[in-house]
């Protein structure tokens, strides 16, 4: 039996996916945007969300996406129709057509990206991805860790250009499409990933997506209560690591990413402390400073996720600005990521932060 | 009837096709070497070369060649199969057998190319090109002024890493292409511009493979009785600019080019003159000073050939060295060339000099 995901739903599943996003994967506004406009353009009213283990060994799916700097997305906008573009693009370069779309990875806009190919395709939408969360690359998925390619990955961008990239491995794969994320401006729209229903089972992150949907409804409603850190702590496992007021920014959009470190001066029991949290489109290292001490308190594959101090609501990387009252929170990754080589694909030596 | 190339016929066509280069489209000896080895390890001893006017309606052409930095070309030497690779990935692109390949521009080593993927595959080569010369982008040829875009292209590398890029433009086409070349390490084997016969014919510029061989043919009997510059000049119409020893060289490998300035100190009848050659991959323009004037003697689209003092073969951009004693000569472009909308194309404006 499937779930029904409802355009009431948008927002929730915005604000959980941004949730686990680990401050990337999209800005929700965005994405809730995209999906909205979607739906009311094309009048459909519901998206099915296939069960992850009603995923068939006969299905075939592929994953849609956006990529690039999270600080580029909020200028650079798709039109909408680029993610479907760029999976039939794919469908018909493979020479076989998709049962299934799929997220690649849980945030803001890149959860919602699966549901606007299904509003414009029909197709189901499986409940699984790659990360249970966001990473940078489109190499640090389980699927890849667990022996899954993610070529070929058909690009495109709002203008038309398309491409068809069959990197030798994932790392190659994502060295050729990020340098051409970049020379389309920062941003393009992908579909990758396309495996058989077993494969994807093997490979993928159970439940993602409705688990996002569940996070969301539950901060909303605590939200609501004056409860929304317990809601946070129940439906993911949050744990406060502190609280504190964003001092100082530096980002860069280099390389096709945006990276930096945001410096938070702590309040409350965190007086007279720092936090850093560095960021390569996703928060991924936070050290905490205090007299002359300096400790890494907590590092991908973990979640971090920033949380204005009053709404309760998540920050994403492109929305840190001087000033912010936060609170920060640690969330742990997924039993899925538990296996041999995790470490050296998402582990904190795989990142580029300086 | 179609030419037979033979082996023995291999040094004149790299050495006609770099007088033809204006100092790019690829070292000749690293051109001779890819032709030699693949007929040597194949014992193919010959390969047929299809007049331009007997190019059917009904044949199916693709061009195959290098792009790239040429000074990193020397160094990055392909192993020969990547052209047929390319090839082969654009026949499958567009579900379609070529009856020919054909060169894209006329150089030290891409006019070999189309001859290496005749030996691996059996196909005639057609006599033309799309440039009559090199250029350093691949919208800078006839086809693309005429009406007819590269795209889409299949790009590949030595290691295999595979793309094909369908650009909405040539331009397009060729910044996605440059950056990815850029990301090969700056080198990349393409196939590009599958043309019909009837279009290849409108497109093309006639014979220009056969005129390589007649020009080299040529320099070499030039070379031999001690009459070359009257080689060059019934074979191609060169006539001389400069004579001069070069002083200095400014090269910068940047943005997928070698892009610089080349500096002359005049002799004989020149002396207390100095010429600039400014390129990018291709000489593209002289400018002669003298006293406190400053005047442009030859510029794109006509081709500019430096050659050696002594032996009078060709110096192509990668070569430039200080203390190489030179002549410099001017050759006339193909009449193809002129059509409303070259001067755009491949006029000074259209280039990278600074």
């Amino acid at each position: 039996m499937g779930l029904l995901f409802r355009k009431e739903d948008i927002d929730s599943l915005a604000l959980g996916s941004a949730v686990l996003g680990s401050g990337g994967g999209g800005n929700p506004y965005i994405g809730a945007l995209l999906l909205r406009r979607a739906m009311e353009s094309t009048s459909v009213s519901r998206v099915e969300i296939t069960p992850f283990d009603e995923v068939d060994d006969s299905d075939f799916l592929i994953c849609s996406a956006g990529m690039g700097s999270p600080a580029i997305g909020i200028e650079k906008i798709p039109n909408g129709s680029e993610y479907l573009r760029s999976f039939r693009g794919l469908e018909s370069y493979v020479e076989r057509k998709a049962t299934h779309v799929s997220p690649i990875e849980i945030g803001g806009i890149n959860s919602l990206v699966p549901l606007v190919v299904s509003v414009h395709s029909g197709l189901p939408v499986a409940d699984g991805d790659g990360e249970g969360r966001a990473f940078p690359e489109l190499q640090m998925t389980t699927f890849c860790g667990l022996g899954y390619s993610a070529a070929p990955v058909c690009m495109i961008e709002e203008r038309g250009n398309t491409l068809i990239v069959n990197g030798i491995s994932d790392w190659w794969t994502e060295k050729i499409a990020r340098t051409v994320t970049v020379s389309f401006g920062g941003r393009a729209e992908v579909a990758l990933y396309s495996l058989g229903g077993s494969d994807y089972r093997k490979g993928a992150i159970p439940g993602t997506l409705s688990k996002a949907l569940e996070i969301g409804e539950s901060l909303n409603d605590g939200i609501r209560n004056k409860s929304a850190e317990d809601s946070l702590s129940r439906s993911c496992h949050a744990s406060l690591l502190f609280a504190g007021k964003l001092v100082d920014v530096k980002r860069y959009n280099t390389r096709g990413f945006a990276i930096g470190h945001a410096f938070l001066e702590g309040f409350d029991s965190y007086s007279h402390q720092q936090l850093k949290i560095s960021f390569q489109n996703e928060y991924l290292l936070a050290t905490l400073r205090s007299d002359n001490e300096s400790k890494v308190i907590e590092s991908t594959p973990n979640i971090i996720s920033i949380h204005d101090e009053s709404t309760l609501l998540p920050i994403t990387t492109d929305q840190l600005r001087y000033g912010m009252r936060c609170r920060v929170f640690s969330i742990p990754i997924h039993k899925k990521w538990l296996f041999e080589g995790a470490e050296k694909l998402v582990g904190l030596g795989a990142f580029k932060l300086e």
